[in-house]
């Protein structure tokens, strides 16, 4: 059984997968991953993957056989086990929990080869809808605080598999990162009383010199203090806490965003390595006015080593403003044509 | 002139190195390093380095010549600029300043190649002082709250140059992590006043399933909510809140234990890259009862994705308490003998 234990001095869980347990010798440094398909989430193989949790399927079609759109299934290596309780437990002065949670995986596509940046908006806004119909199914096992869900594209952003898809994490504690945000928000909101989000989705949207694209309800910027090279943000327009509590319109506005800001990466950067994941409030929390939902992408263009973890201090050798402006000319000049040759621009 | 921005949700300030800023295609994606000496840190080249700010020499020998033992110099490509004043400044709700601050690389020894496993213990009780010095040196420049003293080794640990080197970064602000830390360990200690490192040392000591090795004046742990496979914690056993304020007893008691513990993980993971940083209390804040410093290592095994960035969730495949048997196992059998066939072993 895996454990969750909690680190005494700074509170940050940490998953103890004993179960993917690795001889020291064992540990891949080459992250490699096998390139071509057809391969288990391939249309076809549905029997290679543990049965279905979700799939949007055509008329007609039968659970864990061909004629889905978008598939969930639980994760063959999850990191976490679905059953137990939590067990919360002291060890000394520490505290540890069993490491319950769902692991599930999240088949964007069919098809192989056709990575979100060449989706049909359609198919994007689907695949949305998947991560929001399992977070709601989720949220109803009262173990869970709250659901990780994620992205990693390439190997070297940690994706073991090529064919495209998601992953979600249900967790019972929540993640640091987001303990932090919600910290830093609602700090923020007892000093303003304005949410700090809105308020720079609206100083963004006046500056315009960090934003990739806007839409009626969504915007993407370059953050000002952005940690790595073309990192990025996607926010909805409109106050909200919980990304499962989103509107059909918004998420069709995020679909198009996504595919747009996705198809300028892979463009303006050779389809680089990057993850995104979803901040949104706990599980079950009422609307909050200090926290506001958002997705953020990293690419993984720079090695993130000790140095960055060890002391939360990120050195990113080009300003957003920088980025903004290069990917704003790769949408212009239409993103998803050809590659343009970066050597002859200035950045 | 690079700049300091501040997330401002989080409070994580970041380096804008417009003058390291490279052209998108420019990512070095494979971290190569150039293999074998000399190189500008050996013997014999000290006129390729910036004139050095430090060095522990033999007699009759003159500074930036031949004689020396450490030696530190400004680093060639500074993330900071040592010249101009904090500017701190308001960009809408945003905070930003100048990025000011000093770079400094200082090199172990004129010998590239005996890293710091393979030398004399008295050598490495050395290089400690040399950080304590400059330190020492850094603190009375007001404008500077914090040094960050850290080593990367081996390419994909994020060193450029093989020869054994560490680095400290001179800061106008406190980073994340450590701020982090100091906030958990003054919670703790107005809740219970004791430090909370003086009640994780004495735990681990009593314990000891986690302690890979201890003298007098240091224990070695690897640390019950470790994020990595094989992190360990090194931490003085009396209270003390400064690294630069340390005893010259426990530089000396830290410097066998860095050689010991460098030298059972070269030999247990076949000299492996990792990362080492030293957390102390911010420069010229008076002692802290609640604020304990100690050095960490996070042996750089498994990839930092952006999934773990963008959640400070981490899942590490080797619980500490097997990583602790297995050194000590490699401690026993005399570390810096030959390299262990691990695969015969069972973790």
């Amino acid at each position: 059984m895996p454990e969750l234990r909690k680190d005494p001095v700074v509170g940050r869980w940490v998953i103890m997968s004993t179960e993917r347990s690795k001889r020291p010798t064992d540990f891949n440094k080459s992250h490699e991953q096998r390139k071509g398909g057809p391969c288990a989430f391939c249309d076809g193989n549905e029997t290679q993957t543990p049965p279905e949790v979700l799939a949007y399927r055509d008329h007609g079609s039968a659970p864990n056989e061909p004629g889905w759109r978008v598939r969930a299934v639980p994760n063959k290596f999850p990191a976490l086990r679905i059953e137990g309780t939590p067990g919360r437990r002291g060890v000394g002065q520490y505290d540890m929990m069993n490491g319950i949670g769902a692991h599930e995986v999240i088949i964007e596509t069919p098809d192989h080869d056709r990575g979100l940046a060449d989706q049909d908006p359609h198919q994007i806004e689907e695949v949305l809808w998947a991560y929001r119909d399992r977070v709601l199914d989720l949220a109803r096992d009262e173990r869970f605080r709250y659901v990780l869900i994620f992205k990693n594209h390439g190997a070297e952003a940690g994706a073991s598999l090529e064919h495209p898809h998601s992953q979600l994490i249900a967790l019972p504690i929540i993640p640091l990162s987001v303990q932090q945000e919600l910290r830093g928000a609602n700090d923020y909101y007892q000093l303003k009383e304005r949410c700090i989000f809105c308020d720079i989705v609206s100083q963004e949207a006046q500056d315009r010199s960090r934003v990739l694209l806007e839409n009626d309800n969504f915007i993407v910027i370059c953050p000002f203090a952005a940690r790595f090279p073309f990192e990025l943000l996607l926010a909805p327009k409109a106050h909200s806490s919980h990304f499962e509590f989103a509107t059909a319109t918004e998420y069709r506005a995020l679909s198009q965003s996504l595919k747009s800001t996705l198809g300028a990466l892979k463009t303006a950067l050779n389809d680089p390595p990057f993850n995104y994941i979803i901040h949104s409030a706990p599980l079950r929390e009422a609307e909050s006015k200090h926290f506001h939902w958002h997705l953020e992408i990293t690419p993984a263009l720079t090695r993130v080593a000790g140095f960055e973890v060890g002391t939360g201090f990120y050195i990113n050798p080009v300003p957003p403003e920088d980025a903004a402006t290069h990917l704003r000319k790769v949408l212009a000049d239409g993103a998803g044509a050809e590659v343009i040759p970066l050597k002859a621009q200035a950045l």
